[in-house]
């Protein structure tokens, strides 16, 4: 009971708030480290879970970081290495003493430590594994040698398996006298003679059932093997599809080599909604506030010069009608709107297009009826917005026929926002392309040429 | 075992997709509904997960959807409804027969029922409220009166307790007689004499446990209480955090009510990723491809018509500078090219300012220096693409003065685009606003009157 208490503060089960870590902690830890006073730091960090710890790593400047690391010296515990951001590890593993980096890490499940290690430059790599033991260094390098990002590198190799003809009381025993089970285990993995796997039998359902009820009578209902080269995101899509709790994982043969649970699938699928985010924002996806100015400076130019070649096009466009636009100033006061309300679309419409796409909800067999449909609405808004904008222009310039070109070519450029918006991520998709990551300059240059052409073409040809 | 071969298609485990639908099943359940063959449509449907089934409903069209759901008929599962999005499930309900719904209503575990009642209108409510039974409706009226989207809406009220004072062996015989154990548990939550929870134990801690052992002295480390009235994004953080598989909810008086496992919470932490990518995208939140077209157009229209409103603003400097346009038209080319950039830096900016404060990176301990940071970051940027952009004009206008104004402008706009787009979501954030979904707007706005504004007035400046 006290190891509970030392565990939450005890205004954590009254307060709104489940997370730990408070901004006073955070300014308290940094006054330790300033004063060099260690056992306040010890005291201030011994409640908190790894994860806060990391927390308040990542958010003090990289100064204080060191003088942290180093004050904190031998108690630093490798669950936080586990929880920070990579950047931020790298840095922490070069400040950490030799013994007290093999020390956390000798703390570590095998999947922790290659997550940990996988990240790392060549010679951080090596550093780590030689602090292990031979037979962890020869477990990690097997995992090492699975694909990145897939269901081997994610999973555990510590597994529960029983025979199939095994009944539940033989389960019990078994179970009861294993020397060495897993932290963490949630079913029984029934496997044949040679090791492939049958089913899985929840411990809940194991708890429950008579001594004499034979396992593969209370097996549950959704069962899902995973070959050990699937990739970590179809991983986490099942899980989430399939409300799996674990699942094992099968090489070539079909024998079970590990498990993976519902947590690992967990900080997939959150790591791979970022991505996505990120992505379609155009900023490079391993970017995190914790880059150095110049990596996210980096990280981001990629996609402002994909912008600006497209932005360039769009201007070369407008050049073609200089000489409309020298008679008729007033096109090009105008023009940007139809440009933005063409691209604001074109970003919504193509958002949902990679959603459906990322959630397989939007597949060949409805391709054609959603294509229709972006289109529709895209008519919809291109005539509201269209009229409102054909009012606008009408009473602020005094040109009825400018007020026509504008609403037409609004409607034309929110048509075109809508087709392209939804058509270029599924072209991407189908080219094998994340359409995440590339849709976005390709909308963009469809939505700004369109818009600018629409307008200025209509305008020479009606106005002028 | 031939359960387990009939929910998994041989090929499952040698493929490379876990996921279970293709679009062969889908075209041929089509098929079946075509030609009104019930058998071979339930013959189809029979191996697939409710999720499955929920996918075919979501792909086809409403009038194939009709069909389908006539000819399924009583084999219409409740947990298909659990599993479909929010307007097709409406839509499906209008459907189904009353004894139909009835049935699959009561296969349902009542926090099932409360996802599914929630979002119905009133008399959709009341019918289905109608077909339970008195234990069942009283239940599910007490969940329905947490508020909407509170820790007490996602928990299960099933609970498996013991008092502090028990022995492992005391727990195993009371779970091997207990009569109605959940059919999915993790831990088991030991509690005072007034029902507060004290730690969790694990099923597979009891398990290799022996049966003298203390209860209290193989508690897990990490232990998190969530009040009731907690929102559920918090509740879907802790759980992200702190790696929780189950976690105790608590009423007002500390006293365990029910218990969230960590399914639920991978659910909401999936729908607020979904959530933040539509609102960054100015989509509607509740959008998804299954909404008809007019309401899908109201969705967007929001936010194309706040758009509209910065666009005009935009337009209103422009013409501040009519007559130096009508000077030199070459500036009427460029400017939209001063303001996409800027625009899609302050888009790159906001989005990690967005995420960073989603996932608490960003805070008060570090907000000054991430502030400082961007600003670097976007002159780095605005130095780079000023010094492309104005050896481009320089070439293609021959020049020199509007290759300086237009490299200068550049600067003057990515670093206001990195200033405002990382400044407005932490704003918006302080006072209460969700930053994803206002940020987008006020961002465009800086970024294209500053564009504009400083391309525009220097070369009126410089040039003429």
């Amino acid at each position: 009971m006290t190891e509970i208490e030392e565990q939450i503060p005890p205004e954590a089960e009254t307060e709104e708030d489940v997370y730990g870590l408070d901004p006073k902690t955070v300014a308290a830890a940094l006054y330790a480290v300033e004063v060099g006073d260690r056992q306040r730091l010890l005291d201030l960090l011994e409640p908190l879970h790894a994860a806060d710890i990391a927390d308040i790593l990542e958010q003090i400047n990289a100064y204080d970081r060191r003088r942290l690391v180093l004050l904190y010296d031998r108690e630093f515990d490798g669950e936080i290495l586990s929880e920070l951001d990579e950047s931020i590890r790298e840095e922490i593993i070069s400040v950490l003493k030799p013994q007290v980096l093999a020390e956390a890490m000798r703390e570590l499940d095998s999947d922790d430590i290659v997550d940990i290690v996988e990240d790392l430059d060549e010679p951080q790599q090596e550093a780590i594994l030689d602090q292990l033991e031979d037979a962890d260094r020869v477990a990690i390098e097997q995992s090492l040698s699975y694909p990145e990002f897939s269901a081997g590198r994610l999973m555990q190799r510590e597994t529960v398996c029983a025979p199939e003809h095994w009944t539940v009381g033989e389960t019990i025993d078994f179970l009861r006298n294993a020397e060495d089970l897993p932290a963490q285990f949630y079913h029984v993995i029934l496997v044949d003679p040679r090791m492939k796997p049958i089913g899985n039998v929840t411990l809940g359902k194991l708890m429950s059932s008579r001594r004499d009820v034979a396992m593969k009578d209370i097996l549950e209902e959704v069962f899902q093997v995973i070959p050990v080269s699937q990739d970590e995101g179809d991983v986490a899509y099942a899980f989430n599809q399939y409300h799996l709790i674990s699942a094992p994982v099968v090489d070539e043969d079909d024998r079970v080599v590990g498990v993976i649970t519902i947590d690992d699938a967990m900080a997939v699928l959150d790591e791979e909604h970022e991505e996505d985010i990120l992505r379609l924002a155009g900023v490079s996806d391993e970017s995190s506030i914790s880059d150095t100015i110049l990596s996210a400076a980096r990280g981001r130019a990629t996609w402002l010069f994909v912008n600006l070649l497209t932005a360039i096009l769009a201007s070369l466009v407008i050049d073609v009608f200089a000489e409309t636009i020298d008679q008729m100033v007033a096109l090009a006061v105008l023009m940007p709107i139809v440009a933005s309300m063409g691209g604001n679309a074109g970003t919504q419409t193509m958002t949902v297009a990679v959603r459906s796409l990322a959630t397989r909800d939007l597949t060949a067999q409805n391709a054609l009826r959603v294509v229709r449909r972006e289109i529709s609405v895209g008519a919809i808004n291109g005539i509201l917005f269209g009229f409102i904008m054909a009012l606008v222009a009408g009473f602020w310039f005094g040109t009825p026929m400018l007020a026509v070109v504008i609403g037409v070519a609004m409607l034309f450029t929110q048509i075109a926002a809508a087709l392209g918006g939804i058509a270029i991520p599924m072209a991407l998709d189908r080219a094998g392309i994340d359409p995440a990551l590339a849709s976005g300059p390709f909308v963009t240059t469809v939505t700004d040429v369109v818009g600018f052409f629409a307008f200025l073409s209509l305008a020479s040809w009606v106005l002028l």
